[in-house]
């Protein structure tokens, strides 16, 4: 098989010109270029990914750390950053935690390798010191992994006032949000915290009676989250209003039915996420939609800065969200 | 930063033996492997992946190709099959073609330039040629590629069956059946046909009319689904039974509801799948479950014999489906 030591040497150039030539960088005259394409397909040379990329220094690839692939925020987060990836001729490499430390671990010591050029990262189970000390590009999803690293999020503070403003408007007078586990390390701030701190603050400003569930549970895993959200439909003490993701709503829609109280003139919901899961819910869910394509872009967007070395300035990026109105909350639209 | 040749150096041993102390494969006397081990660590030497795979010709990547990562029953394939992957030290590299054929044959480009030690095909838009034609390790998830392309996938001639008659003996007269969209290359055939084929087959046996509805849609696309569903629905004429994949089935079940119809009272459904998406329906479906983790462990179990050169014959494996029952059908058990 033929090398690139080969193609230079029947193009009677260097190596680093048929490199040029190939990755596309710096000046080769048009001749010299036309001799060296001519020497590839005389030679019916492909370059070696591996080679190429060592060559280069470069892996081509971009790691996405999530909890899991299976909970469909992260999916679809997942399939737009590898479309908007493409567009750069990087390839993404998903790794799932499957929400362990340990496997987060194994990821870090990948990275550590330089089996990547960058890391968006959706998970945080370990200190904030490990993130800081990774000196490959890393861009946050949602997650405030401490200086220096970006980080991309919704407007969380504008999802909890709405939710709660619909809410108070379709007149309930005891509502439940559902909470995050509380098992995350304590150094890690989501700004996701802030949508509940907003959403209580709203609700006890017009004095409403706001309980805040934490379920001792893994707060990305389905099974978990539906047993515990059946719990709690199962003690319904009379609340009338539920806030939580779209896995959560969607469970407590559907056992709320299955024990005969109506939606929503029993139970009012309010999701967050909107994911296309959401979507196949019975009724149809009033949601604060995350803008999930947008969020990816904006991460492909900040990590490839970061590894062409054209950044300017760390910073954090606040995207909006957006009311989709559904048949779960009596109140049609914020006055 | 030390390199592998300084710690043969210093260990007064060949490059080859540190690398087969590096691997843990072929004899290395004790005494050796100590000062190799020593060596490593007086340098502080830690293998590049990239260094290291260029020489093992590895790269310690397994491909698992598929239409999109958001479609539930691939993202619980890739979460298991990158769990079970990490079992052999090796990683996942998922790669979503967006059903699109040109993404499709990027990928394969890819696998030319040997980025990856094998792949999982869970999507297929070429010719079968192409497929033939590659020449590392391939596996297929529920897809015929040709022979000597070992193929996985479930018992689909009973799913059809046992969808069947728990819909006849539910006294079902005039079903539905959602195929796949018509679009797929006439070469390449899926297992999953035989579900179609032996669900009418059963159907016509006990003289009840069973019309089959192709959709001209991307068949693993949300939105283009549910929206196919809803005319469906739309166009009610009285059909009293319906058969689909998850997604599918969830939306008939939400618009036939929002329409006044009963679930099962007036259309039953029978889904197949079972991913954990469809754990939110309400009602509770009824199910014909894909063993999805038990699919992607035969999947990777295969791939990582033939990266090791290990197979004996190429063949297919057909795992078995479950029922599960819900409140969708009226018949609970089949006799």
């Amino acid at each position: 098989m033929a090398t690139i030591q080969d193609v230079a040497k029947r193009a009677k150039v260097g190596v680093g010109t048929v490199s040029r030539v190939l990755s596309g960088n710096g000046y080769v005259k048009e001749e010299t270029r036309s001799r060296v394409q001519e020497a590839i397909k005389e030679l019916n040379y492909t370059p070696n990914q591996m080679a190429r990329n060592l060559f280069f220094k470069k892996t081509g690839l971009v790691a996405v750390i999530v909890p899991y692939i299976s909970h469909p925020f992260f999916a679809e987060f997942i399939d737009a950053a590898s479309e908007e990836l493409s567009k750069y001729d990087y390839s993404i490499m998903v790794c799932s935690t499957l929400n362990e430390l340990k496997q987060e671990e194994k990821y870090m010591e990948m990275l550590r390798r330089s089996m990547v050029d960058g890391v968006i990262f959706g998970a945080h189970k370990l200190d904030s010191q490990k993130y800081q000390a990774v000196d490959r590009p890393i861009v946050s999803l949602d997650r405030d992994l401490g200086k220096n690293i970006p980080c991309v999020a919704v407007d969380h503070v504008k999802a909890g006032r709405l939710a709660a403003e619909l809410l108070i408007q379709g007149g309930c007078k005891n509502v439940v949000q559902v909470m995050g586990s509380k098992d995350i390390k304590d150094e890690i701030l989501s700004p996701s915290e802030n949508r509940h701190t907003e959403f209580e603050r709203v609700m006890k400003e017009h004095g409403i009676a706001c309980r805040n569930v934490y379920f001792d549970a893994d707060s990305f895993y389905y099974e978990s989250l539906q047993t515990e959200v059946r719990k709690l439909v199962d003690t319904f003490d009379g609340w009338d209003g539920f806030f939580g993701t779209d896995i959560l709503a969607m469970s407590c829609a559907k056992y709320a039915q299955e024990k005969g109280l109506r939606i929503p003139e029993d139970i009012q919901i309010v999701a967050v996420d909107g994911t296309r899961v959401s979507t196949l819910a019975y009724p149809e869910l009033t949601i604060m939609v995350q803008p999930i394509e947008a969020l990816a872009k904006e991460c492909v967007r900040q990590i490839m800065l970061l590894i062409q070395d054209k950044r300017e300035e760390a910073h954090d990026t606040v995207l909006d969200v957006e009311i989709k109105i559904g048949n779960s909350t009596i109140c049609k639209q914020i006055q």
